[in-house]
């Protein structure tokens, strides 16, 4: 059982005195690892070497910069399976998530090997005779990430490249839930050979998260988790005033009109839905279907649902895994019951789900409710569960108006032949995220990873310019030279 | 004497209810208008028109919606004195001074008008087999602006061209001490024949601002004013969810090295330190002489700030009016007093100015302290008058250690003939707006106005592409078209 | 009668000593006006004006430069009337489609307006140590436009303000057939009072052409006009080492898919195919219809060309004026002669068209021809008139590649209501602009006025960035200030 | 001995028929391979192949594509020595410059990895009410480079991946007389395991240049050469109506002012100068000193050329090798000879080298002329050799005027602590590249590699983006879905 460890000033350092708790695999109920729930010292101790490398780390050239990167995404793509494998066995997803969520991961540290040519400035000649003015992106200085359980290869890399790029030094905090793969990664981060202090990495929960929001030196914080977090965050790194940006959770829609291919539909939608045990912050939550598409879509959805095949995600032939904990679990059968209890009807029943050989594993199976009124608990709560909510409308101007009366504005999605409808939704759709006869709405590492209303806090997004615009600060120089000065010569 | 009004909602009105407090002509001592004091109702009644015009204002192409600019554009300048005339009233500078702000403030107008060009969104083809991806800029909602007293005219038009012209609605909150250019300006917008509720008006203080805060229309604030203020506006409008940037205040250093041009270093800097009565937030207010440069810089400036005619702002060959008021005439001489108690030598003393036939203005002459001790109060200290400081060092690495040893970072600059020593500057002095040979370094209207350290609390700023991506929010549509679906055809 | 004048160097120059040819009133019949066939020694003296105006204007900053434009903006605003019937009257288009024209125009002198913008260089820190890269994007030089008939009003405004924004200074040449409507504008370009010899006029011909293409100090040409032309100015401009873009002619297909609005389909082709009689380089001249669509648009497209009102365009009511000269009416005649001949189906036919009062104008109606074959000479050669050939498929894999089976490429449309046959069109037809149930896809003037194939030689295009592209050339600096020579303060 | 052999659709290709010329290793006289002249079939292969393969390649993700340049930038790094000592041994540079030169090719390369943020359209909302429009960057098809004898490793990468990572496929012909290191990369380019066709390489002279640029299915050329065959390119490829980019010679002044750094300026002029034996088309060639800079310059430049090691660039402790052949050291022998007659003084006259043990190297020795006339033959021929020619001015303005008039605009420089200076030299000197305290500015591969006057044919150049905009074709879509579409739902 390993021991995790911080990764501090270019060490490995077991945190001696921290208190530990446990990580448990959650297909199995073992317990894998034991992890430190470090505080204020850890993260000084990091904030500190982060600052100490700052000044050298900002003056090396870009271009010498992402040499590290690109060995680093040399490393990804060779422990792609390494890295997934413990995926699998912290954050309980099938081996095919796994290695579909490094494939991401690595896109970003890709992207930000191109950061000579988003960081630069810009230059006017002549603003006014003889005066120039430019604006230079200079690094902000040391950046900070508080990680979530449910991504715990991708969504460190939405920020960690281009924060590096940048000329940034940097601490991650992963979630004290799934340590393990950032210990993978941080040996190959190791390997990479990082000038000391320019990545560090503390492990911990709450202390260690609030010691990051106040440590003066630390410059910005991204955070993505559930929407109450992401908004104590943004409250609290402003308070020290910091720039931060804080992603929350999300409650997305799926609108399925007549003319949808219906067997594609209900694939994709199917795989949003209860892909990763629906721990996805894209994941689809709630179809409404509109006019005629309502029966064919109900009968297929409900016969996918029951065919997903649940287990271990290293089993072979496995689609679906367990979601986190026990807790988690218990949350969401209990939220299920609460549908149940306000009219919804359970097409398909996921709770009780037993796993033969896995008995202790938090799992439950695919879940289908009908009948999800608008406006009631169930059809406001992010779930974070595979539970697909069915509601039906009669017109598409119906299915917008629910869509966009919710507080979260992640992800709204679409299934149509209509390139009308298609516009229409797009245009008024209130989601950082659209799909069009797509599932998962995630942006490419070229695009941001844009989040609406209470999905998201700030206004810069991770991933392509938005993470550059964010990991730099503008600076401004006017500049005169008076031409009579060169008459000397 | 005018009553100020609001402007809701396309109709002006006069805020009957209201509390009221004076606007007074700090040359002259005596009030020109009374201001409401309004409080939630107003405001939300601005928010509530506001929203109500937002999705016809969204709609509106942004080619028609530059229209309304190119036309508010031709207004302001053909009313450039008249506008100009209630800064010098109510402002106290001189007629120069506020015309040339109106300058840029039109300049804001005339980049805006570039919008459609600005907002455009990004495409990829193909990011997989037959899958686009885009991302859209669409207008963020009802958006604010809360505007500081020392740039009346200017400072609401970093914010509202770019607002309007991105598709949002907008509400702007002018100081309750300088009202009146907002009147004179409103009544050209009214002209311009905006639609009803795209542009409102609301006078008030402290409880207005609260309200702007806390209204749940309104999606993003912008602020400029005081560090401390700008830092509550941060905090509690990240409270609410919203998105915000707050500009607070500075104490800005120029660095004068021996290689500069005296004659040219002490011109400028005269200006920039004296200048709107040293209230503007990029005024230099600290000069870090080094080595050589000390005598002649120091000789020279008392001879400038000594014959610089202070007066009202209006009357012929005044270079210099009074501060904003009585209140901080006595908080600045105050203030100088503390320094000559730390140490400092008054060269030049402007307390207990005597304008004759403004004996009721709030004047203070131009003020030249010597010796002040780096970490004396009044070297960290934000003054907002006519005082400039003196510090002596021996080398620029020393000069660049005060310079960065600050806690604000709005504006640095340097006076010298040396490529290298201006470029060092420009690397390492830790502020938004660097001057080389330049006493107030304030970016264009197509550049970001930048901000550091305290000076600045958030990430985008103010004009330009900031402004543009500040009053837009990011929307990733992924598109599939299956292929195969047009073979029906 | 008027007697068309040169511009140069500020001045309205009479051609005393040229050749002079009749400019006629396509309607009429009648001579408007007489141009001069300037030579040589005219072109020398615009440019020689245009190059000694130069360093001054360059040196002028570029929000300078745009107060110009904003004034020339206002002035063909308010002075579109009266530009509108001098394209009337030498252009032969109906008041309405003169004043569209003149809309497009402005439109590109508001995006010009933009330029501090679109003109910012880039700059890199740190491309080794202390080694900084700035690219500056500065003036050209001397550049020159040669005009073509059909458009004016518009075509010189693709260039125009771009190129005098970006510091360059101008020569154009409008087309000896309709020299008017530039008489008319100069007025207004004299009036925004540009430093001499910025802006210059030169009227001619051939000789004109090639004086232009031969000129030492003219640096960049830009054409619009036929094919055989622009492949001619093409090659000659690149002879004498010049920067060149030059766009020809165009045979623009259309694909109407049966699920399309037919009643929207047949307005918008009809609309596009004899708007403006035919001559513009977006006009649909080719529609090919897919197996049911057939049916429905052979019928109404011709109920609505023969529904068209011909006539002068001053008149009330009139929807299609004449083509632009007797010679091109008897070209067109025989070209649809030639159709008839080669098995086409003159479903309506527009020859001999009597225009009662206008007896000597060269009018053709509206014409449609049914069973154009593929390969035939009139479904390759461009008419230039109002005529519109119809050709049948089955598929819309047949459509595309009769679409992309053609020399040309400038535009292809497609009417349809599938977001698939949208999307599939968009990205194989092979055209420059795409209009999706648009008939004439002419691009905004933030965007650039593509073409592809034989319709376009060059690479960057008009309007927009690309627009700023042409007329600036790149300057990269490469600068070493070693940190160690600022140790001497 | 190696025979050269082309590669074509994945395939080595022995050109059995074809007439062979021989490839000589220019500091040992020896032949070291053979290489053939291919004429018209061979190109029509490669371009068929090209055009076979185009339509999968740019239907393969961008995303996808530069996985193979992430791999080819890797094989290319870890094979830099091997390439490098191809190119001594073909081109005759030191194993240092050719490493170098390596360095920059795949720094190239890595900046193409970055396509998929730099290849992304535009995209605009309701451009009128509901109508969309979006510029889409799409391949031009078959591109095709020809390339120059100077930097056999580099100079195809100013190119081939952007074109490739742009989804276009590519004909590339090398020198005839530096083809082996080509053979080196594609060994490496075929490891990758590009689709077939995809790259093609076909080896020649004039007459595979000429079919290259007569091929109807090349779309695009770019050349590196010498200024007349640039124009040739230039003309013959306008002919074709392809887009083309020629860039030609140069002869690069520099300026050095009194108050430079002497140790510096005469350490880097002099690397310029003689590095890769002058055949640089950045090389100084040319200086100019002002004032008091003449003696101190002149007397330190002639010791450091007189102490350069001339040799075998795989010998130990070489700074300098041949020039490429016998021919070329001839015409530059009678270069210097014409410059001497001409009234220069040879003050180090490297004529007449016999280097021990390379008795039949083309070798010339480091050489400086003193009081090389303006207007003299030898002031404006392009040398190509390591000559440095002298020439002295008393004002910065007379330098100024030098570096104008000459014919080519490839590269100017400065020497100077002025920073009044320098600016006066970028804005007015009149070249693509600038250098400040900068021997060879070349700019990096995330900036366009400019070139001005007779230095350069076409407006988009090579390297970053304005390769991206070179190998892409803008393609505007207009699309329109009216709402009321969606009203069936």
């Amino acid at each position: 059982m390993e021991t995790i460890k911080n990764y501090i000033n270019g060490q490995w350092i077991e945190a001696a005195e921290a208190e530990y708790a446990s990580v448990i695999n959650p297909a199995t109920g073992e317990e894998v690892a034991r992890t430190p729930l470090c505080g204020p010292e850890v993260v000084d101790a990091a904030a500190q070497a982060a600052a100490a490398a700052l000044p050298a780390w900002r003056r090396t050239p870009a271009q010498d910069r992402i040499q590290y990167l690109f060995k680093l995404r040399d490393l990804l793509k060779s422990h792609q399976d390494e890295i997934a494998r413990a995926i699998v066995i912290e954050a309980g997803k099938t081996f095919d998530e796994a290695k579909a969520e490094m494939v991401r991961a690595i896109e970003n540290v890709e992207t930000a090997c191109g950061i000579p040519m988003m960081m630069k400035g810009e230059i006017a000649e002549d603003i006014a005779p003889g005066i120039d003015e430019r604006m230079l992106r200079q690094p902000v200085g040391v950046c900070a990430t508080i990680c979530p359980f449910n991504f715990p290869g991708m969504i460190p890399f939405w920020y960690l490249p281009y924060a590096l790029a940048c000329g940034n030094t940097y601490v991650i905090k992963p979630s004290e839930k799934v340590p393990l793969t950032m210990q993978v990664i941080f040996r190959l981060i190791d390997q990479v050979g990082f000038p000391a202090g320019v990545v560090n990495m503390v492990n911990g929960a709450k202390a260690a998260v609030d010691a990051i929001l106040d440590h003066p030196a630390i410059r910005a914080v991204t955070f993505v988790g559930s929407s109450p977090v992401a908004r104590y965050i943004y409250l609290r790194a402003a308070e020290r005033g910091k720039r931060v940006q804080a992603q929350g959770g999300a409650k997305n829609p799926v609108v399925i009109l007549p003319d949808a291919d219906m067997d594609m539909a209900v694939r994709i939608v199917s795989d949003s839905a209860f892909g990763c045990a629906g721990q996805r912050c894209l994941a689809v939550s709630w179809v409404v279907t509109v006019d005629q598409a309502r029966q064919p879509f109900l009968e297929r959805i409900c016969e996918s649902a029951r065919s997903k095949v649940v287990g271990y995600g290293l089993d072979q032939g496995v689609q679906m895994g367990p979601v986190i904990s026990q807790a988690a679990r218990e949350r969401i059968e209990g939220l299920i019951g609460v549908g149940v209890r306000d009219g919804a009807q359970a097409l398909v029943d996921g709770r009780g789900a037993l796993i033969p050989g896995y008995e202790k594993g938090s799992f439950i199976r695919p879940t289908v409710l009908d009948h999800v009124q608008p406006g009631s608990e169930l059809s406001k709560t992010e779930i974070f569960g595979p539970v697909l909510s069915l509601t039906h409308v009669n017109t598409l101007e119906e299915a917008l108006e629910l869509v966009n009366a919710g507080v979260y504005g992640n992800q709204a999605s679409i299934f149509t032949a209509s390139g009308a409808a298609a516009r229409r939704f797009s245009y008024e759709a209130q989601a950082g995220n659209i799909g069009i006869n797509i599932g998962v709405a995630a942006p490419m590492a070229f695009f941001p990873f844009s989040g609406w209303k209470d999905s998201f806090f700030g206004d810069l997004h991770g991933q392509g310019m938005d993470a550059v615009e964010f990991f730099t600060q503008k600076k401004v120089v006017v500049e005169r030279w008076p031409k009579d000065w060169s008459r000397q010569f």
